[in-house]
């Protein structure tokens, strides 16, 4: 039998998507996930843009394309960008196939075995994932109710020489917690005083409901080699196109395109050529206003049965905006075993455990709420509620 | 300034994608790249099928995957593998971004360090690179007319130790030679004799233009755990769509599926759905005639070219298949200086050392006749003929 490869040792099937398998079941109200809703997905448009794009370009969608993307797109993204208060070049940009594959590049053109990625404690799952793949030891950075503690940051840049800090600056997965301007100043001025970069992951941001909207870590760093930024449309157009993108200096780049050439050659032209026509046909924002309003309401519903079900129950986010919040029992209760019973009771969410980069967090636990209608959302709560 | 990880640094872009940025200019005949034909794209069909798909279910198709691939087309792809003669389970099937990436995921799970694998000198560069990118050190086996010479394998086997051998048996990139039966088995059972995995690289196995099919060297292998099948449509429908597949063990597959969690999520939902519509409505087996029918005349023409104007200068493969054909001048004589001055002629081709894991056969040159109409391959060896 074949023998695999020492990086692949430490790498399990996300826990997540095995938890995952157990929800399709009927009558579950799961807020597990982390989907948006197909309800906000643009199908007609889809069908229209596919449709002018084979009477008209056909020939040059469907063939090989250039490894950092259709230049179209490229441009197009520095204009999505640019209200986000980004100044970028189509040269500086990398589209990618989703924001997750960034991830994966950056860190296989930068890290080593053995080094040290700093990332919020808790954080997304895929990246503990993808760092560990290329033999990297994800080290957590303590968070407050607004985000990642920047003494504690310097502290673990010191102690591990770390090269790298992965942040979700905004409605973070899995807290739901934004980073506040003065952080993310701090932040860069962190990195760029310990030599590290930061590979700064953006796939919530356009979805805020409340307060106002808060600079890219990238929009902060005037010498544009210390951040990457990340961004995706899985969540403000489709996830199943599969189009993000990074925005970056270009000698990172560069090698990032390099690498990406023997990952996939390129990004679907179709997924890149739709996403592409929905920006430029000024589809985009009214499209992003829409979800906003679409998912701004079940976040209603979820803080309110939550305030109605759960008071002092449970501590909790209150997050301004993307899809999640989360939670933490009293200390020394498990999350675990609060899901195992709520899955009897046909009511899922994700242990927070998972997220830890060291396991720790067993009272915790994440609260996804862009898939369940606002009637289902109380009715879900009112079941946890009733099991604790 | 950022370093990069030891990973990257024996890896260079691909001297043959900076080669084609040469061959823009108007007027130039390129027989250099290795793009299919886009006259023979499915431009209407894809129109249709995203229309049909976005009304009946596009919910579904715009939402995340599971990383395998979209059920529908794991089946669609074995009804498709089973006309190769190829019997395999929807559970046999992952789904890929293209079949490049079947190469970067077996040497991400299978290679260490140090590793040798044996691959045809010449073999296809994009492999090559991947291989270097995980450290492992291809070595290349001998070919004849014939492909790869067994007693060459062998010997290759027992110096090296390899564990993987990576094979483009039908029509190869880039000598259009194919394996014959006989090979196919002995390399099957060289390869359980000395412990390694057959990697079978197969995008062209379909352009056949004479001659009889070959079965894949998966097929040959009952065990099923000696060879992991690559598949793809780029060239049989479109390559922009970013679609292939890997056919193996289920226990090497599960492990494949993991990395590839990290890598890309899934391949584009949208594309797969369109491939899996294309193949399940009937279209695919008559567009694979047409397609045979359009680049066989191409084929024609080039060969009868040669003929004419190369006779007694070179010595050339005459492919059943596939887009390309191998040359060789004089031995002595240099491919590149040839190149320069067919470029200032308007004529491109691939000098072939590239191709070569030690970079060797300084005589020797790829011809794609895949994109050029016969009356311009015929011009175009006309004026290679010139420079010779």
């Amino acid at each position: 039998m074949v023998s695999f490869s020492h990086r692949m040792e430490k790498v399990t099937g996300s826990a997540i998507r095995e938890i995952f398998a157990l929800l399709a079941r009927p009558g579950m109200i799961s807020f597990a996930g982390g989907n948006p809703n197909p309800k906000t997905f643009p199908c007609e448009d889809v069908a229209a843009i596919t449709a002018e794009l084979m009477e008209t370009c056909g020939g040059a969608v469907l063939q090989y394309g250039g490894t950092a993307g259709l230049p179209a797109l490229q441009e197009s993204v520095c204009a999505y960008a640019e209200r986000k208060g980004i100044r970028a070049a189509p040269e500086d940009v990398v589209i990618l196939s989703g924001s997750s594959q960034g991830i994966d590049l950056v860190a296989k053109i930068l890290l080593n075995e053995g080094d040290a990625v700093l990332t919020e404690a808790p954080t997304f799952l895929g990246a503990l994932q993808t760092f560990r793949t290329y033999g990297a030891e994800p080290a957590g950075v303590a968070m407050d109710d607004d985000g990642m503690v920047m003494e504690d940051l310097e502290q673990k840049l010191q102690s591990t020489g770390a090269k790298l800090i992965y942040t979700i600056p905004s409605f973070q997965n899995p807290t739901g917690r934004t980073l506040p301007l003065a952080r993310r100043k701090r932040m860069v001025e962190l990195a760029k005083r310990y030599g590290a970069l930061i590979l700064e992951d953006d796939p919530y941001g356009d979805l805020r409901y409340a307060g106002q909207d808060v600079l890219p870590v990238y929009a902060l760093d005037e010498s544009g080699e210390t951040v990457i930024h990340l961004g995706s449309f899985s969540k403000i157009i489709s996830p199943g196109l599969r189009v993000g993108f990074a925005i970056g200096d270009r000698r990172i780049l560069r090698k990032l395109v390099i690498a990406k050439q023997g990952v996939d050659v390129h990004t679907s032209n179709l997924s890149q050529a739709i996403v592409d026509a929905f920006i430029r046909s000024g589809r985009l924002w009214p499209h992003i206003k829409a979800c906003r309003a679409f998912y701004a309401r079940q976040r209603d519903a979820m803080l309110e049965a939550i305030e109605r079900y759960l008071r002092g129950k449970i501590r909790y986010t209150r997050p301004d905006g993307g899809i999640f919040l989360w939670a933490s029992l009293n200390e020394g209760e498990d999350a675990l075993a609060l899901f195992q019973k709520a899955v009897e009771a046909n009511v899922a969410f994700v242990p927070g455990t998972h997220f830890f980069p060291d396991l720790s967090g067993k009272n915790t636990l994440r609260l996804n709420f862009s898939m369940c209608s606002p009637e289902m959302i109380e009715e879900g709560i009112r079941r946890l509620a009733g099991l604790m």
